[in-house]
């Protein structure tokens, strides 16, 4: 049997078909085309899925269930979305909205959970304990404990984003101070390089040395989180300086999880996690002299994660499989 | 059949007879005299544990087990404290030397983890999650998800006082900067005010004001926790300014930790938990605004523990029932 996952995002959707081996078939995509209606949106998802499915040439009982990750609290007991701050929705009945458009059963999760469920079942991990924490417009958290996704009493856990690592710092749009996707995200590193450039080219000398310039084509607006590390790669002094303090930041942020949880795996997805080595390095250096276990003989591996932007929609995918997540 | 509870302190070690209800029939203590090795302080551990069984007329076999809580980094696979700084204990082969001792069975775990145990059990807690936070010395983290003690892959998780909340702020003795214990436990409460009393005595008028002048004896080096609450009960503007953030700092902390687990029950305990709703209101209005998870029909209950000083005792017997923690 094959299963449909979504990944609704803040930017696109996309719908995959997962195999048995917990493989993406094909999958394909629309605009989410923000602000609209839940349900709007809900008919887009059923429309994706069941073109994944058509343009396979499957039939519609070939597939077992429909996952959805959803960036917000997704109560799975009544199947409401409770809150999603990103896509305006507020107490949607998602499940039975999505129900009535489709023949599958339908499952939903919230969107770190699924990527986390997604990377620790199809990246073949056989530890108990595994965290992932997703790098990209905020930070997603993800937590396996005992081979079960940590969803909290009202499915709104795990928000390890949302934990302050600096309370007298900058502000969070969750209402906190100093948050740590604040400071750890893929959006935040953006800030901190604007920032930076901005504050070169007011210099003295109103220079603009950094490669950096060339690779946003001088215009800061277009500053992403990729010319960061294309311009340490190109031996930037100013791009490593930034570097340096990012992984500081994402340093604070990562010893909290293990200082909290100590476990086997912790794992980092989200756009800025293709970075690799350079990223992983300094992370894992630094990371390791903050965490309160540094003498400890066993130690959680820090890694980046197999499956990336797939992961989401493989773990959504898997929501499906009865008592598994 | 009765159980034996330890509580391994800095400053006592205290050994509890327990019986089939979960209730403490009698304890025995001694001073922990640190500096000393860990066999001296072991040899106690052991005289204490069969002092309180003599002294209630049981014979040995009357004993199941004896636990102990222990304040660092307890490996129960091994038997040996790897490292609990305040003992100055770094590799001991605890349960073998305690064992070689005394006729019962050894078991062992953190103090924190005890203490959250011993309140999650004797406490009548129905909920599959459930952590304490232990206001003392420093502070301590005990967490159970699943009705399970989550214990991290090296026996050290659960390090709640540990995670940074303020990466610029206070360094703390952990090697980290900003550590929720920094601001939140009873040492910071202490420093907070003592703090706060030299500002006024040093002030323009050279004034001290303050009813917390008269609690201390006019003597900053005896400044009590509790002084600040009576103050505050007192009417003191001094007192209840302190109080004020302090509890603004424990906040940030505990949204954290509920941010993160979504616990049905969030208990605080320790010697500054003692003051009660003085404490408990400020502490759960300011949580309750910070929390990810603000607008969502289920909360964590945060509520004051049950049985404070005796929970690490209970919980420490109760290592020996096998399976259950």
């Amino acid at each position: 049997m094959y299963r449909l996952g979504v990944d609704l995002g803040g930017t696109n959707i996309v719908a995959g078909l997962v195999d048995e081996s917990m493989k993406i078939i094909d999958k394909v995509s629309c605009k989410t085309n923000l602000p609209r209606s839940a349900e709007s949106i809900i008919e887009d998802i059923a429309m994706l899925c069941k073109k994944v499915v058509n343009q396979n040439h499957l039939e519609e009982a070939e597939v077992a269930s429909v996952g959805v990750g959803v960036p917000g609290t997704a109560n799975r007991k009544t199947g409401f979305v409770e809150y999603a701050n990103n896509l305006g929705f507020d107490d949607v009945p998602f499940v039975k909205l999505l129900e009535n458009q489709v023949s599958w059963p339908v499952y939903m999760d919230n969107d770190a959970n699924a990527a986390a469920w997604g990377e620790y079942k199809a990246g073949g991990y056989k530890d108990d304990s595994f965290v992932m924490i997703t790098l990209g417009t905020g930070i997603g958290g993800g937590v396996i404990i005992d081979g079960k996704l940590l969803r909290g009493v009202n499915y709104a856990g795990a928000e390890l984003g949302h934990t302050t690592i600096n309370f007298q710092g900058k502000p969070c749009n969750c209402g906190r101070v100093g948050c740590f996707e604040v400071y750890g995200s893929a959006t935040a590193l953006i800030e901190q390089t604007r920032y930076a450039l901005e504050y070169e080219a007011a210099g003295e000398n109103k220079k603009k040395k950094s490669l950096l310039w060339k690779l946003c084509g001088n215009n800061l607006n277009k500053v992403e989180a990729k010319n960061v590390f294309d311009a340490v790669a190109g031996g930037d002094y100013f791009a490593k300086k930034l570097l340096d303090d990012y992984t500081t930041y994402l340093a604070e942020g990562l010893a909290n999880v293990i200082n909290i949880f100590q476990p086997s795996v912790l794992c980092i997805g989200g756009g800025v996690s293709k970075a690799g080595d350079v990223l992983l390095n300094p992370v894992k250096e630094k990371t390791n002299r903050l965490i309160y276990s540094k003498n400890s003989a066993v130690n959680t591996n820090i890694t980046i994660a197999k499956h990336d932007n797939d992961a989401g929609i493989i773990g959504a995918a898997l929501l499906g499989l009865e008592g598994e997540s």
